[in-house]
């Protein structure tokens, strides 16, 4: 059995092997150097960068899953890999267009800024192959470009080191200058933490004069007042989730002194 | 040069190549099969459940970062791949033993419950070399066996598929029975809503009696036992932010009223 790249990598050759043991059949395998990392190298990407990989089926309903991983891979300032649906037995290879128009539009739909037709992207064809190519640039300027014959493959770069965005301009072909993906995609928690440290410093300003001279609901204006600063803090550890619990305790505290007032609560 | 594996994993070799092109000298490059995708399919893992690779060094302060990177990987059911140090001129080679037990060390500072003597491990030797051994089991088994010659790779395996436990057990060698890792390591934002949501509940049920029959407190209340129940929803839907958000808000309102009648607060 002959496969391109290396062979387990599809989970089918895998089982084909633990199944033929188990039956006594031996086997024995020659590995081949994988796109996968072969790729990585030929594009000038650091492989420790590169997180979880995706593949991309042309059918759009599928595209949450790979869209996802991109998100999870980019807030950590990881690269994704996306491998391209082929057939070759129908002579079928996903355009890589395709697969970049697929992840904007699941954009429209998912709304984590993960994707856009500003977010820059490589596309890496028939590597290996004598007339291999390197393209990247924003996705805007990839769509106008005929990338020839498969196989493809495309990289959602992350955060970009300098030798990364060097090696890029000097190894493929720059439509664009590099730039890090991972700038415009935030963390749930800082979007969290940027709209509801604002808001709800305001609505405990609104509310302090109307508890002037209180002592027992002085407490719980400073209480408010110091897990607003504690949360800001928390934040800046990297304690996300702390950050979130004491933001959301602050505007607690404040909304029941407000609803108590007849006011609005701010949440 | 001759490297082992594919020579691109070193970002040293990518420098050096992007440098020699910058300065017209003409490069060529051979890839060979990595340990990267080869080892997995050796064990018969899932390579699209790899997530990003760690480094581990002989220095013990420098866990931390590989301590995060499995933990990242874990919680998201993912296998991380250890690469380990090593100084072929020095001929020094770190043990696998040593980064395993490194790694339990680690997690006695850091807490996350990434990582103890129960965790399931795969210790790749000698991949591809005639007398390759692909040996796992829970570390505690594992720091008993002598792993022989170098070089070694530790492989902490995430969320396993029957078929890769089935694997493991036929293309290797298992100690134990290969079990879940990622089972016991929780998002931080599951065990708080694990410790909150009672205890939220508990207070509230216990200031409850003393507003009976006042109208704007009662709004107060009611307020809280929703935004609980709101946030049980949204940890259910995945929405941890937002649970935990929420979670955090109730706790602000029952402790308000708490703080208001001389009650200690439950935070």
């Amino acid at each position: 059995l002959l496969s391109y790249g290396d062979p387990y990598i599809a989970t089918t050759h895998i089982e084909l092997r633990t199944r033929a043991i188990e039956e006594k059949i031996k086997t024995k395998s020659i590995h081949a150097s994988s796109s996968l990392t072969s790729m990585i190298g030929e594009c000038g990407l650091h492989f420790y960068k590169v997180g979880r990989i995706a593949t991309i089926m042309s059918e759009m309903k599928s595209l949450t899953t790979p869209y996802y991983v991109i998100y999870k891979n980019i807030i950590e300032g990881n690269h994704t890999v996306l491998l391209l649906e082929y057939n070759q037995d129908k002579d079928f290879f996903l355009d890589p267009k395709d697969a970049l128009m697929g992840l904007v539009e699941t954009e429209k739909g998912q709304k984590r800024n993960v994707i856009d037709s500003s977010t820059y992207a490589v596309v890496a064809s028939r590597v290996g192959f004598a007339n291999q190519s390197i393209i990247s640039g924003k996705i805007s300027s990839l769509k106008k470009m005929d990338f020839g014959k498969p196989p493809h493959t495309v990289i959602i770069t992350g955060r970009l080191h300098f030798t990364e965005s060097d090696a890029l301009k000097i190894l493929g072909d720059c439509l664009d200058e590099p730039t890090d993906n991972s700038e415009k995609t935030k963390k749930i928690s800082i979007q969290m933490m940027k709209k509801y440290v604002p808001m709800v410093r305001e609505a405990l300003e609104e509310i302090e004069p109307h508890y002037k001279g209180q002592k027992e609901y002085q407490i719980i204006l400073e209480n408010a007042e110091l897990y607003i600063q504690d949360a800001e803090k928390f934040l800046e550890d990297g304690q996300d989730e702390v950050a979130i619990l004491s933001i959301g305790y602050a505007d607690g505290l404040v909304d029941a002194l407000r609803l108590a007032k007849g006011f609005d609560p701010k949440m």
